[in-house]
Parts: C-alpha cells; structure tokens; sequence
C-alpha cells in the first residue's frame, strides 16, 4: 500500500477545519493523513457570535462551536489542540510545533501540502494601561469566557468601547443588554467608519437614542488604572477622561502572518498573504492559504484587500480543500459586503464608500432614498435609508449603504449578487424583486435607489469630454 | 402656440396612472394634454393590499390608494373615473367611452398616443351558482368592500375559498383572522401551483398546522345556494360537498385584452398584449401597453408569459411614461419571481418550476437543503427550505423556491438577481452575501443550496454525449 499524502493544516477555525474536513470527505485516511495544528482550545467555532454570547442572547461557549474537536478527530483529522506551530520550514517540508499544554515540548511534522489558516490578530495599539486587567479584546472564545467573568466582577456598571466599528456596536448592544451603561469611543467623525460619514451619522443618532454614549474624534491615549490593584478604571482621551468599570477593545484585526512571514511566504500591500485564485500561496506549489490571513480581491476595483469575515474563511476552507484533494475550486474574491446591528438597528454595505471609490480612481454619482421595510400602509412597516454609489458616464454600481430596521440589511445582497454580475443601476430598475405587502413596497427600496441613481447617472451623461 | 400632443390612457391603476404621472412629470400640459379613463371608483391602488384589508391588518380603502384621483388632477391629468372606454378607434386616433355615473353618455376622444392598461380579470368560471350573493371576488377595491360587507353580515363562521395560489392563501389567512373556519379548495396535487408539487406539500402542513383544511384535486362543479334567497351556502365538487357562509373566488387573473383585441391589437400566445422592449404595442407606432395586460418575456426562457403583478405594472408605467414623453427606456423581462405568506409562513420563488424547465426544454437537477434564516445558535432562528434548480452541465441557475418563516421570502431576491445575471450556481457559491449572526448562518441557505446545486452538476457532466 502507498504511503499516504501528509497534509498540515495551521489554524484550527474556519478556514482550516473547513479545508481539513472538506479534503477528509474527498479523500480517506488511506489517501491523505491529516494533521491540524490550533494554540487554542476550541476548534471551528463562530467569532462572530461572541458579542451575542456576551451579552446573554446566545449561550456559550458550546453553542457556539460548530465542530467539536472530538468530531473532527472522529473524521480521521489528527487535531492538536493547545499546540502551537513556531516555524514552517518549506524547504524540508515540515512544521515545528510547540505543546502549550505539556511545558512547551517541541516537534516536527512533516507535509506534502500545507495549509495556513493563522487567522488574525486584534489590534491593540502599545497605550499605557493597555494590557490592564479590566481590559479585554473579544477575538476569540477563550477572550469571551474571560470578559464574561469580568463583566460579574465588575465593580460598577459602566463600559467604555474603544472602537465604533462593527464589533464596537455589537459589543456596545451586548454590554447595554448587560446593564452596563456604555460608552463608545471612535477617533473617525462618525462611529461605523465602515459607512460613509453621512451613513455613520444615522447609526450616531438611533445609537443615542438607545442610551449609548458616542464620542467621536477621540484620540485615546491610554487607560487609567488604580493604584492598588492596578485594575482599569477609566479610558483617557486627548479632550478628556472617561470612567470605566470595563474596557472593551473593539479596534478591527490585522492578519496573523508573522510566521508566514518568516518562512518567506509573500504577503500584500494590504498586510495579508498573497494568494492565487485557486488560494494557493503566490509562487507555490504545496502551500494554500486562506481565512483572515489571507487577502482577497475586491471584485469592484480588482485590487486587493483584507477583510476578516468567518463567512469568507469557510468558503475559502472549502475550496483549499477540493483543491488539496486534486479537485479544482476558485474563490474569485468579495465585494465587501458587510452586516450587522445594533438592538434594532441594521447596518449594511457592500461595494465601495466614496472615499475608496475615490482612492480607486472612480468618479461616480451618489444618492440616498428613504424607504420603508414594508408597503407603508402594512403594519411594521420600518424606515430604511439606502444610499448608492454608481460610475459616472457607465452607471456601473459601485456600492450601497443600507441602515435601518427590520428588513434593512440582508436587502444589500441585492446589491452584493449586482456588483458581483457588474449590474449598471439602470438595469437594476428593471430588476424582478420579490413585492408582496409585508415584505416590500411595491418599489423595494433598493430600486428606489436604482432609479435614482439612474437618473443621476443620466444627468451626469453630457457633462465633459470623454 | 402649438397644441398640445394629446396622451390618452385607458385603466387608471398603477400601469396606466404611472405611465400618465411620468409622461406629465417630463411634458408640462402646454406640451402635453393627459387624459385618462378609470372605470372604477378608484386611481393607483394597491390591489395586493386587498386580502391584508379584509384580514383587518391594514386599513382601506384609503390606505391603499397611493394617489387619488384629485392629486393625479392637480398635476394636470384629465382623470375621468366611472368612464369605461368601449371601443378603440385606431384609425382615426380616438376612443369612445361611456359614463356610467351619467346614464352611459357616450364621448369620443381623440388621442396622438395611447396607452392600454387594461389590467386584468379575475377567473370566474360558468358554473351553477358562481354568481350567487356570498360568492366574491377579490380584484378591486369595490370587490374588497363587498366582501367585508359580507363578512360582517355572514350568517356563521365558515368560509370556503376557491383555489390555492397566492390570491387564495392570503384570503385564507384573512379570513382566518377574521375569525373564520377556512376551507380552500384546489384542483392540483398541492397548493400553490406555482411552486413545485413537494415545495407546495410544506405549504399545506404548514396550512393545516394553522387550522386551515386544504382540499387537493377537488374539482369545484358548482355553488349551491339556499332556496329562498339564493345565498350561497356551500361549494360542490365532484366528490363532496363544503359547507359555506362565504365563498371566495381566487382562481387568478387573465389578461383583460377585449377592448384591444377588437380594434385589431396583437394578443401573444399567453393571452397577453405583444409588446417590444419599450412597450410599444407591437406593429403600433403611437400605441404603447403595460401592466396586467400585457404579456412579458421570461428571461430564463426567452418565451413570453402572462404575470399579473404590482411591481411589474409600475415598472411598466414607468418606462411607457418616459417612451411617450419623448425618452428612452425597455422593461427587458421578468424572471418570475413572486413572494407570499399564510400566517407566518413565507413563499417565495423565482426563475422556473421544474414543469415549466422541462416545458421549456431545459435539462436540469434539482436539490432541495433544509437551513435556518440566522445563526442556529441565535434566538428565533427560523427552518427554511430551498429549492434550486440548474441546468445540467452549463449549470446556470433556473430557479429557485424558499418555503420558510421570517426571513425566508426575500431571500429569493439572491436568486432573482442571480438569474437576470444568468449566473451558474458554481459562480453563486462565492457570492459575497451579508453574514452576522442575527442575520444567518455563516453560509447562507441560498449559498448552501447552491453548493448542492453545484455538486449535482458536477455529478452529471461527464453522462452522455455533448
């Protein structure tokens, strides 16, 4: 019998465990031996989740875990848990790996194919009092478990959020529905820099109405902790000093390539592994990579870009897998599309704000309608603003920005399957919605949009040369 | 000064009213003179409101009028209500209507342009007692005011409705929540014949789940009616009989095409007015149709179906207007998408039944995946079947069905989109969709569907020659 093909899986969350599993299921233990490596001690688990577990809407962590270890071992995928991989040696074609779990022993492993699955890392900027007690980041289960023992112990109710952002406004709800009375703190003109300034200015106002304290254009510059048990106790500004029984980083994530890095696997300008279209590592044969250390190609501007979202990590899972196993996949890349909510507000992008239509070389018309949920004469029937950026002269979509309630934000995948199929907003006026009274009006909102959008491109259509 | 080009328009619904709005919105009436004809009481209405009025959720009738008639004449439009028009003079650019408010006078009118909007008939089968008192229809406004007249004055509590399609759900849950017991009657295999048979069978457990009884392969041969004033009191079929205080017709529409066909108009194979892509009536040069009247290109198939909808009358309203007022704009198709609810259970579908693609001539596979409209681990996460049929190995997408509860109609727009951009269910996998917790699973059940749909083309590519 032939010895079968090692694979070395680094990263045992969504893009890792979803290539080892979806390599397991075209090929068996005879074929293909397995090996996942994961610091942690949870495997495949959603990230995403954490700010409901926090704030008591989901339970956790279990619920949370999508497979379990024992799972996975049970599909023949040797899993090292708590166990650590230092270096990638790609010439001799092996890992070491270190076991947190027993004092540090370290090993090598050897591969035929890797895959790296390292994820990424949150960004906590080197502030006095950073690493405080009383200071958390919610980048994994094991940072839940630890905030949600904080926020028990904690010695009053008041958080401050550093970050508006979109795990800021999700930590923001989950701390509201804690009985904390929050603050967040963003240094950008409004919170939600992922919106333009004028959409981010709505989610401002529903968040105040909530009770949330937004403060922006604040420059922190460290964390104030007490002298006797050196616990945080208050976050400090350029402009001023905001008390805190819990501090919550919510700053966005970096790609986690250090180790990539060192082994000489090429990274992009966005700070992200470079990636073919296949996701195999540029200029290498046996290595792939995928998940939130990779970038990815915007299908809008065709430049590269790092966007950390389980949902990219899982497809990318799937396709290293089909191609690990000789099969052929692509992941042609993203269009930025993005959701999220704070209590009953919805959030929603996809494609480019203005300021990266702009950055991208794009001249482009904008326009924002408000619109309901629902036919307006229809009980719920929500407010919703969606605004919309199109090319100029070729009335190419470029982007759409939705916030409101009910309803809001899954309406950008109308958008998002658009940018995707390179739709104009003319032909989007033309687009065979699905109406019926509870669930649109008889112009869905994002036609609203479209026409006039359309009709902003037209006006544009004669003014100047080609 | 010149005389004004005379715009008549013939059905003041939301075809015929919006071609005349956006004709008037271009042309001041120095340059243009709109007159429309309204054989009802009522302008720009929403007749899909109809069954959540008599349900009580809405109000109505005002409520459902997006435009009275006074507002359409403040902006300079000639609106004459109870005016039905009797002839069409092509020859010598005039109509003939009769006032029914006065006795029938009869009035020629000349025209420069003419728009047809006809709109639509609801099938009224000939059948002993089908026009007795307590027999309805749900088509108008005046029809939603008889019936509720006639609920309130119901000698009991049981209601039959006749036919199961999206009309004949919505009365049933309206009648439902008027306190009813609901028996609907349907001559097919399941309800709602525009979904497929087994897709169709999740809607009937979901109807008896809410207390609704659900004859299939009854053929209704007639209504019987009380001896002394001929009431209705129950609905026949071939094999039983069903008690009835209130009977409700919702068999759908045809085409109301008459008028048009007697002055020599060209009526396609659906019964529906032949239009080009901007609406012109075919071989007409000054004569445009739109709404339920026409018949429009299916986009999957290239053929020409009838689809009496809201959303695509106001579409077409829209493009007429801009055509006759001198600009430029096509309705290129539908792809037939069309989204329902009973109670709290949503339908929806787009693209092509397996009938209708194997009509079609199409050879396809289909797949069928159970998933949840959020997270499953978040808080009312709700079951969702979706349906998706593609094209044996080009693997474009043909369609798609969701029965479901909340969150489960709209997300047929995916898929709307998705076929107008004839896509292949391979390219939807990677689609970009907004994903977060509260709004779906990391993959969501459109993606899901469309991994299955990709698996089973590829399992078919290599059977049979090219």
């Amino acid at each position: 019998m032939a010895t079968p093909e090692r694979l070395v899986v680094i990263g045992g969350d969504a893009a890792g465990m979803a290539a080892a599993s979806q390599a397991r299921r075209h090929k068996g233990p005879e074929a293909l031996a397995v090996t996942a490596f994961e610091r942690g001690h949870f495997t495949s688990y959603s990230a995403c989740g954490i700010p409901y577990w926090v704030g008591g809407v989901v339970d956790g962590p279990d619920a949370l875990i999508a497979r379990t270890a024992e799972e996975h071992r049970a599909r023949d995928i040797d899993l090292r848990l708590r166990t650590e991989v230092t270096e990638i040696d790609l010439d001799r074609g092996r890992v070491r790996s270190r076991d947190l779990a027993d004092g540090g022993r370290e090993t090598w492993t050897g591969f035929d194919k890797l895959v790296v699955a390292t994820g990424a890392r949150p960004l906590r900027p080197p502030l006095p009092g950073i690493d405080a007690p009383g200071v958390y980041g919610v980048q994994t289960l094991d940072d839940g478990q630890r905030l949600l023992y904080g926020l028990r112990g904690a010695a009053g109710r008041r958080a401050v959020v550093i970050g508006a952002g979109y795990i800021g406004v999700e930590m923001a709800e989950a701390l509201v529905h804690r009985g904390f009375q929050v603050t967040v703190l963003d240094q950008g003109a409004q919170p939600m820099s992922t919106l333009d300034p004028d959409m981010g200015a709505l989610v401002r106002t529903a968040m105040c109405g909530m009770g949330i304290e937004v403060v922006t254009g604040a420059r922190v510059t460290g964390v104030l902790t007490d002298e006797d048990e050196g616990q945080a106790r208050a976050v400090v500004t350029e402009d001023a000093e905001y008390p805190a029984d819990v501090v919550v980083l919510g700053l966005g994530v970096r790609p986690e390539t250090a180790l990539a890095e060192a082994a000489g696997l090429p990274l992009g300008a966005s700070g992200g592994l470079r990636t073919d279209l296949a996701l195999r590592v540029a200029g290498q044969e046996h290595v792939w990579a995928g998940g939130d250390c990779v970038e990815v190609r915007d299908l809008v501007t065709g430049e590269h870009r790092h966007i950390a979202l389980g949902t990219h990590a899982n497809k990318h899972g799937q396709v290293i897998g089909a191609n690990v196993a000789g099969g052929y996949a692509t992941f042609p890349g993203v269009v930025g599309t993005a959701v999220s909510k704070v209590c009953d507000l919805e959030i929603a992008r996809t494609g480019l704000l203005e300021s990266q239509a702009r950055a991208a070389g794009l001249q482009f018309v904008t326009v924002t309608i408000e619109s309901t949920s629902r036919a307006g004469y229809y009980p719920e029937a929500r407010p919703m603003h969606v605004k919309m950026l199109a090319e100029r002269r070729t009335g190419r979509l470029l982007g759409v920005q939705i916030v409101g309630r009910e309803g809001a934000a899954k309406r950008v995948d109308i958008a998002a399957v658009a940018l995707t199929a390179g739709m104009t907003v003319e032909q989007m006026t033309a687009l065979d919605l699905g109406y019926a009274p509870p669930f649109s009006p008889v112009w869905d909102p994002v036609l609203v949009a479209a026409r006039k959008a359309d009709a902003a491109v037209r006006a544009t259509g004669s003014a100047g040369p080609r």
